[in-house]
């Protein structure tokens, strides 16, 4: 039956939430998702989308995801797409599932006009950093990426300014 | 008169253009920076706006800006924002704006319910870094950015899959 890639429904999100923990413990994060059905349903399925989200289906069972959204390249003056999670289960790798999942994100983009594919692959991954090189991604290793989280985003709104 | 953050309006299009050029030019890519006004307005102030936009007075005129959006975290469960451009005249830095403007984007980021507020930096831009990380910001080194663009999406998208 081979590889089908599919848009998410609203029944998939104890599948999505599956997946989510785990990518997580790929990334030797496990703790770090602590997302629930609820919040995939209200963000994803609601009125205001947060996210778009991909199902790869291998012989007939879930065998993937991609989870994307927009963001804007001020420089380009375009819309493009940042892929944030990409997962195929680990015993069926090497199938085409995670290629076949990445090529359905490149189709998205070229239909809403978007110039830029963008996500992030942590440094020790290399059999994803090889992956991505062969399909054709550029490492941009000239920027940083800073954070602000949790009790710290409230310090800083609430800073007094000197003016 | 001191410092006043405002929302920009369709009005500021030319400004916040002259902006980004001005952010280009700092980071060395001056030649990048293709976009133009109606780029602006239509992906800001249309129908389906990509981004918001901050602008910074200072004694009554246009001194800087910050455009952001939202991302998403599926650790968290949650929208995050993320700070596309963060950018003071070089002439008005050392006032305080950058931190007003940074603030304000806290601010939102508290009223929205994001856990996050994420952007990127330079790593030659050793001023910036230094203020990013008195302001509560982390730095993610681990992760690395990947990026496809332009007609390598087209080829990305177009690939055959063995199945």
């Amino acid at each position: 039956m081979g590889t089908l890639i599919r848009r998410a429904t609203p029944a998939d999100a104890p599948q999505i939430l599956a997946f989510i923990r785990a990518l997580a413990a790929y990334e030797r994060a496990p703790e770090a998702a602590v997302a629930t059905e609820e919040d995939l349903l209200r963000d994803g399925f609601g009125p205001r989308p947060f996210f778009d989200c991909l199902i790869a289906e291998h012989d007939g069972r879930p065998a993937g995801f991609a989870l994307f959204f927009y963001n804007y390249s001020t420089w380009r003056g375009r819309p493009g797409i940042y892929l944030e999670d990409l997962f195929v289960l680990p015993e069926l790798r090497g199938k085409g599932i995670g290629k076949a999942l990445l090529q359905r994100v490149a189709a998205v983009a070229l239909e809403q006009g978007c110039q830029r594919l963008q996500w992030q692959v942590l440094d020790w991954n290399t059999p994803a950093i090889d992956f991505y090189r062969a399909m054709g991604g550029e490492f941009l290793d000239e920027w940083r990426n800073v954070r602000v989280s949790g009790e710290a985003i409230a310090r800083l709104a609430q800073t007094e300014v000197a003016q």
